[in-house]
């Protein structure tokens, strides 16, 4: 049987020449970066070199990269990392709903210890309004944190736009570039954002690694204390390995992005077009600001699980949702606060496009796919009169805007 | 020219079969053990035979192991996550001067926070007396974190004594057993702790790969927020490699911890009396209750670093002080704690030895170690004059006493 893996947004294979250049840190190269003797300096080079080239992905200095564990970390270490050290200017803190889990329960941590949080909405293709960034800010905000492009629906969201305005109110913005990083050009200098999360697994480097891009002269409290890595601002023995390998990988995605996104935005597009062939079935997210690789859709009468498991048993290994809910069997809230509704929410899908998908694998899951819908919705509960209830439904309209836009 | 590894606690060499055990989850296993097909599945069936395997290690129950990617992390999620659970029950927590700055900087962070700290001293052999932990306890403690072996002087702490008198005052007990775990025996049902941290980098396992043990049934408030990964209590996507390696390095540590033991212990107690035989050179934390692989000393009238860097020049890797602020380059604040005066501590050396170490090693060591002590005290400034005006001094008195015991 044919193996096609269309989850890149839930975690890329390793680059092969990513895993060579990690390989003598496992071994020969284990000492410790903080050692004064020649195995320290070698670490600490491999890890500083790291540093220049993940700074260079995003067009930052190397000294305004934090390494971390993960996107969530840099998440967590940004929204609660500020807001702490900007606490006694105000206490109020804007982030999206289109945020991933670990801003959300930041948030919701934050409230906890005394700051108000408004959770903007997005429109129907996911992306926040500029102008709601506006209204919803006061004078004691002193953050915001939209997400970069979402993992769950592909949407780019317009940061600049987002910047400038909070800039005017000298705010501080942040953003989780998560799913972008690595797969779309990022220039923090141009785009003017105060901070920036990425992780390595998301563009062919090893799980383990990620980082926080932080402006210079932005004081951030520490989300992990002890010894004085990362210049104090994040302790704990450095895992070289992965450090390594993020740099890598972040060099191999600057060079090769061109290419990259070319090739999945070829194969996107013709996957797109030719699943929203099959009947009630609607694109989710922006028509075209959407990342390269990124193709979800709702698909009317179906729960999402049960495509993801009929599409595994045929070799095609997809989402539903976010990776970071997608056991929770919950209604995506991204998805409901783009106004779908829930019943339909529920028959989320999500194709996400890597470098080593060809046209085969496009041809493959086209030709499996409308059969797998077909017999779902033969077995299906909801499929069973809920075809004319739901036809005047505002979210079938909005649904049926996005397919011909 | 001879190369020593005699740094062991600032972070061990992978072990071969470590390595093995990780390689298929950095290629062909790359999933995201959150998804739901079958490299979701593979990969979640590994971490949970991993938290197996680290549960085996300190005689836990699998549920009761939360993995996080440091040691440091670990002491900083117990410090802080307990305090916060706990902060409605009283907002007092006791630690001791032996504490890895992890600690001790989390704690700082929770007198920001409007907890009150006790800093517990130790005796001159760093050693944290229980009647001190017994006399520190107000009706507002809540935590008291204890190390449990010290990876700058050895002493092992009496952890048991003071968890019986928590256990009295209903106080949750923390322990740091990150130089400690997988090195000597722990059981945290017959100990009784609540929570302890460890890192598989100290045991032959990867770095990025740290754990705490949370007792069943104690909550604790994440550090870092998000998806639903370590049943929600730590989120980020899991570094399976090195989660990975760590059980496998727990499950070798228990198969092998008697023999390695042994081992060091012979080569460590022929090196303590060797080194010893040099004049005016003291042994620092505990003669006995001590790790099997930890030498440590202070060395008088010459500077830790100019001593690690001629060792260095020799092939010998050794430490002074501990490893996360070797680079820091100020007196030891655990030495200094043990009431060892500053200008002594500066010339602090620690010894730590592993499983790859040699009788050999330590011949080696002791031919080249008493020239370099003569050279260094010829150029020292501190060697001239020094002599006789410290002899009256309580801390020469007190190491002598050391020496002799």
């Amino acid at each position: 049987m044919r193996k096609c893996y269309f989850d890149y947004v839930a975690t890329n294979p390793l680059h092969p020449q990513v895993f060579e250049a990690m390989l003598p840190y496992f071994k020969e190269e284990f000492g410790n970066p903080l050692s004064l003797y020649e195995a320290g300096m070698k670490a600490r080079n491999a890890i500083e070199n790291a540093r220049a080239q993940t700074a260079a992905l995003v067009n930052s200095k190397p000294s305004e990269i934090i390494f971390t564990c993960s996107g969530a970390e840099a998440n967590n270490f940004a929204l609660r990392g500020i807001a702490l050290a900007k606490q006694n200017e105000g206490k109020h803190v804007i982030v999206s709903r289109m945020e991933h889990h670990s801003i959300l329960n930041s948030a919701r941590f934050l409230e906890k210890s005394g700051f108000a949080v408004t959770y903007l909405p997005a429109d129907k293709h996911g992306v926040v309004e500029p102008e709601a960034v506006k209204k919803a800010m006061t004078k004691d905000t002193v953050l915001i944190s939209v997400i970069h492009a979402s993992s769950e629906v592909g949407t780019i969201e317009p940061i600049k736009e987002i910047t400038k305005i909070a800039r005017e109110h000298k705010v501080i913005v942040h953003t989780d570039a998560v799913a972008s990083a690595g797969n779309i050009p990022i220039d923090v200098k141009a785009g003017g954002v105060d901070l920036l999360s990425m992780a390595a697994h998301q563009f062919y480097g090893p799980k383990g690694a990620g980082a926080l891009y932080v402006r210079e002269g932005l004081r951030i409290v520490p989300l992990i204390y002890g010894g004085i890595q990362e210049s104090g601002r994040r302790a704990g023995t450095e895992n070289v390995p992965a450090i390594v390998g993020m740099g890598k990988a972040a060099e191999l995605a600057k060079l090769e992005m061109k290419e990259r996104g070319e090739h999945v935005k070829k194969l996107r597009d013709r996957l797109i077009s030719g699943v929203l062939s099959v009947e009630n079935v609607y694109l989710t997210g922006h028509p075209s600001d959407r990342l390269p690789g990124h193709a979800s859709f709702t698909v009317e009468y179906i729960e999402g699980e049960s495509m993801l498991l009929l599409l595994a048993s045929k070799g095609m290994y997809v989402a539903s949702g976010s990776a970071c809910s997608s056991k929770a069997l919950k209604a995506s809230p991204v998805l409901l606060s783009m106004g779908v509704p829930a019943s339909l929410a529920q028959g989320s899908i999500v194709f996400t496009l890597g470098k080593e998908n060809t046209g085969e694998d496009i041809d493959y899951l086209l030709a499996e796919f409308p059969p797998i819908i077909k017999r779902l919705r033969e077995i299906s509960p909801f499929a069973k009169g809920w075809d004319e209830k739901e036809q005047g439904n505002k979210c079938y309209t909005t649904s049926s805007e996005q397919q011909t836009e």
